[in-house]
C-alpha cells in the first residue's frame, strides 16, 4: 500500500518556506506500513493541482494534500477538489459553529464573510474537525482510493493526522508492518563505513534494505524492513542489528529512530540522575536550544550561558582576563575555564563549553575561521579538543554542535 | 522560463530528513527570473527516476536533480542518467585528482575503490567541480533543455549553484526579471488583513500577484512581479508597495526578502550602536540562537543566559527568592527581574527575558501550560506582557520567540 503527498502553495515553489510537513507525513505513514511513493509540490493553480491529483491517483492508494486552505483569495484548493470530484461546496454547520467559537474565544470579533467561507466543504466529503484552526480537513473517496485534504499549518495538520486520518485509515485497511532501525555513528566517513560492512550488506534478506545517511560529521545507517509478518520482521531485524553492531562498535553512538542524539544524552543523564550546564560562544545558544526543544529537559538541564562578547566571558563567566590576553579567546585555556566556571555557577555534574570562530570574518581572536575549542568539565577533571570545521558559518556552528554532543555522549557513557 | 526540481532519496520519502535543498534552489532560481514549476521527491529507484526525468522534461526548460550521488551502493542516480541520455560512465581525471587531494588533506588515508567511483561521470556530461566534497556536479543537455545533477549535501549543492550553475545559465539564457517584496506584519490574522486590503488587491496589475503567508502570530504579505522590463517591474512594484503600506501601517514590522526579523532588529541595533542581552527560560536558547545564526551578531549581541531550573534563576540571575515564592516562577515579577538583571550582568542597553510553561506538563509553577511572560528592560524602565500560546510545546516556544522579537522591534523603533 502506497501513499502520495501533494503540497500546494506558491510559497514553497518560490522558496519562502521549507516544506517540513512532508517529512512529518512521510514518517507517520511509514510507521503504519504505508510507503510514500512520491512527494509533489505544486502551484496554487487549478490545472496544476488537477494534474497532480490525476497522477497521484494513478500511483498511489492514499493521496494526502496539504496547504491551500487558508481564508484568503489565493486559496483555490477546495474549488479544484470540487471540479475533480464533480462536486459542489456546501456550508457545514459544525465547522461554522467551530469557526464562530474560535473567533469569540480568541479573536474576540464576529466572523467576517471570508471566515465564513472556511465552513464551505465539498458535499461528498467527510469533514475532519480541526481543533487548532478554522480550516477543516476533508476526506473523500474515489474507486476505493482515499483523498485527504489538510490545512498547511504544521501543528493543525499534525493533530488532524494523529487524531483523525491515521485512526480512520487503520479502520479501512490492513497494513503491512514496517520497521526502521537507525544506527547513529560518529567519526568515520560514509565510504569507510561502506568498506567495512560490505559483506554484511551483501547478505541482507531482500525485504531488509540498508541506507547511508551522512551529515556533518556523523553517518546514520538505516535498516528498513517491510513485511506482513510482524514477528518475522522484528526477529530478523534484531538478528541483523546484532550482526551489524560488531562492525561499527567503535563509532556507534546509539539508536536514533524516534530520538535525536540530544534525547539519547538527555535520557542517559536523567537515568544517571546527573545534571548539565553549558557555556556557548560560537554556537550561540544552539546546543542549549537543542536540549530544551525536548520535553523533559528540565530533569537534567539546569541552564546555560552564551558569552558572545569577549568581555562577557570575563564579567559573566569569570574567565581570567590574562588567559584571554595570553592565549586569545579561542584557546584551550578559555574553553576549559568556561566549562569549569559554568559548571560551578549552575552547580551541575557536567559543564560543556564551546569557543571558536564561526566566521565569515575573524572575531576577537587570530584563530583561523572554523577553529573551535570544545571543553568538558566534571567534578574531577576538565579537558578539551580543538577542531577546524571549514569556513562555512552554518556548517561550523552545526559541526561544533554535533561534535559537542559526541564528546558529551562519550563522557557520560564512561561509567 | 521554468525549472523543475527533482530530489532523489528514500531518506526524504521515509521522512528521515527534511528537504531543505528545494527551498534554497527555488529561492535562487526565482531571483534570476526562473519560476519553479514543480518540486518532485522520488525514490532511489531507476524506473521512478526515469519517469520523473521524463515528466520534468515535458514541464520545464531546466531540470535540477539533487541527491543520490554519495559513494555508497544505494546511489544509482548516475547509472540512471546514463540510461536516460543513452550514455556511459567514464572516469574523469580532474575529479579523481580532486578526490585524491581531499583524502590526502583531510581524511589522511589513500582512496578506496568506492571513493574512486566518485570520479565516474556520464561521458556526455560537463563536470562541475565540487570544492567541498567528492561528488561532482554534472551538466547535461538534450534538445536545448538543461539537466543538472548535484550532490544532496546542502553546502556542497549551494556552492555549486552559486559558483557554477547560475553563472552558466546566465550565459546560456536571457531571463525575465522577477521581483518579490515581502511585508512582515504582526498582530492581525490573515482574514482580517484580507478584509482591509481587498480593494488594493483587486486593483493589482496582472503581472503582480499577492500572497498571504501566515505563521504563528505573524503574516507575511508577498507581492511578486515578473516581466522582461526590469524598470517597469521595479517602478510598478514600488508604486504598489506605497499603495499597500497605509493599509497595514499599524501592523507592519519591516521588509523581509533577504532578511528575517532577527536581522532587521540586529541591523537596527547596530545602526543605533546599542547592545542586547537575553535571559531565557521556556524558550531555552532559541532567541539567542536566532540572533547568533547571523553573521554580524557580535556587533550588538553580548550574550544570554538560559535559566531553566528555578534555582538557577536565583543563583545565576539573582531573581529574588521571595518573589518566586510569592508570585511563582511564571510571573511578571520574575520576568522583569530576569530582564533587569541580565541587562545589568552583561552591561547592555536592552535586556529581554522570557519565563513560561512550554508544556506538556506544568513545571515549578501553577501557571496554565502555554502561559509566557516576556519582559524588556532598558536604562529607564522595565515592562512585561503575558500571553497564552496554546498547549503545544513547539508552538509555545516558537510563538514566544516571535512575540519577543515583536516586542523588541517595537521598543527599538520608538525613537
Amino acid at each position: 500500500m502506497t501513499a502520495e503527498i501533494i503540497t500546494i502553495g506558491d510559497e514553497i515553489l518560490i522558496g519562502q518556506i521549507i516544506d517540513t510537513n512532508s517529512a512529518y507525513l512521510a514518517k507517520e505513514f511509514n510507521k503504519i506500513g504505508v510507503s510514500i511513493y512520491q512527494i509533489t509540490s505544486v502551484q496554487d493553480d487549478k490545472d496544476h493541482i488537477l494534474k497532480a491529483l490525476k497522477e497521484a491517483e494513478d500511483n498511489a492508494d492514499i493521496i494526502i494534500i496539504t496547504g491551500g486552505l487558508g481564508p484568503t483569495k489565493d486559496d483555490i484548493t477546495k474549488l479544484t477538489l470540487c471540479e475533480y470530484f464533480k462536486d459542489e461546496l456546501i456550508e457545514d454547520k459544525d465547522v461554522l459553529a467551530h469557526v464562530e467559537h474560535l473567533f469569540s474565544k480568541y479573536i474576540k470579533t464576529p466572523i467576517s464573510e471570508i471566515n465564513r467561507h472556511q465552513a464551505l466543504v465539498p458535499s461528498k466529503s467527510k469533514v475532519l474537525m480541526n481543533k487548532y484552526g478554522t480550516a477543516p480537513g476533508m476526506w473523500m473517496e474515489k474507486k476505493n482510493k482515499v483523498f485527504v485534504s489538510l490545512p498547511g499549518v504544521p501543528y493543525e495538520m499534525k493533530a488532524l493526522i494523529s487524531d483523525e486520518v491515521i485512526p480512520q485509515l487503520r479502520k479501512k485497511y490492513k497494513f503491512p508492518y514496517i520497521q526502521h532501525k537507525t544506527l547513529l555513528t560518529y567519526g568515520l566517513g560514509e565510504s569507510a563505513i561502506a568498506g567495512r560492512i560490505e559483506q554484511f550488506e551483501g547478505q541482507l534478506p531482500n525485504y531488509i534494505k540498508l541506507a547511508y545517511l551522512p551529515s556533518l560529521g556523523r553517518v546514520r545507517l538505516r535498516l528498513s524492513a517491510k513485511a506482513f509478518d510482524k514477528i518475522k520482521v522484528e526477529s530478523e531485524m534484531e538478528r541483523q542489528v546484532q550482526r551489524l553492531l560488531p562492525f561499527v562498535k567503535d563509532i556507534f553512538v546509539g539508536f536514533e529512530d524516534n530520538s535525536s542524539i540530544e534525547t539519547i544524552i538527555g535520557q542517559r543523564l536523567t537515568d544517571l540522575g546527573k545534571t548539565l550546564s553549558i557555556a556557548e560562544s560560537c554556537t550561540g545558544g544552539r546546543i542549549a536550544q537543542s536540549f530544551t526543544a525536548n520535553a523533559g529537559a528540565s530533569k537534567y538541564f539546569k541552564g546555560s550561558i552564551v558569552t558572545y562578547a569577549t568581555e562577557s566571558k570575563v564579567e559573566v563567566l569569570d574567565v581570567p582576563e590574562d588567559e584571554i590576553f595570553k592565549h586569545s579567546v579561542v584557546s584551550r585555556e578559555v574553553a576549559e575555564a568556561m566549562a569549569k566556571n559554568v559548571r560551578n555557577l549552575f552547580n551541575t555534574d557536567y559543564g560543556l563549553s564551546t569557543t571558536g570562530n564561526a566566521g565569515p570574518t575573524k572575531g576577537d581572536s587570530d584563530a583561523e575561521v572554523g577553529t573551535v575549542w570544545i571543553a568538558i568539565a566534571t567534578k574531577d577533571k576538565v579537558y578539551s579538543e580543538v577542531f577546524n570545521f571549514s569556513n562555512h558559518r552554518e556548517k561550523v556552528i552545526m559541526k561544533a554542535t554535533n561534535k559537542a554532543f559526541e564528546m558529551l555522549q562519550k563522557e557520560i557513557s564512561k561509567k
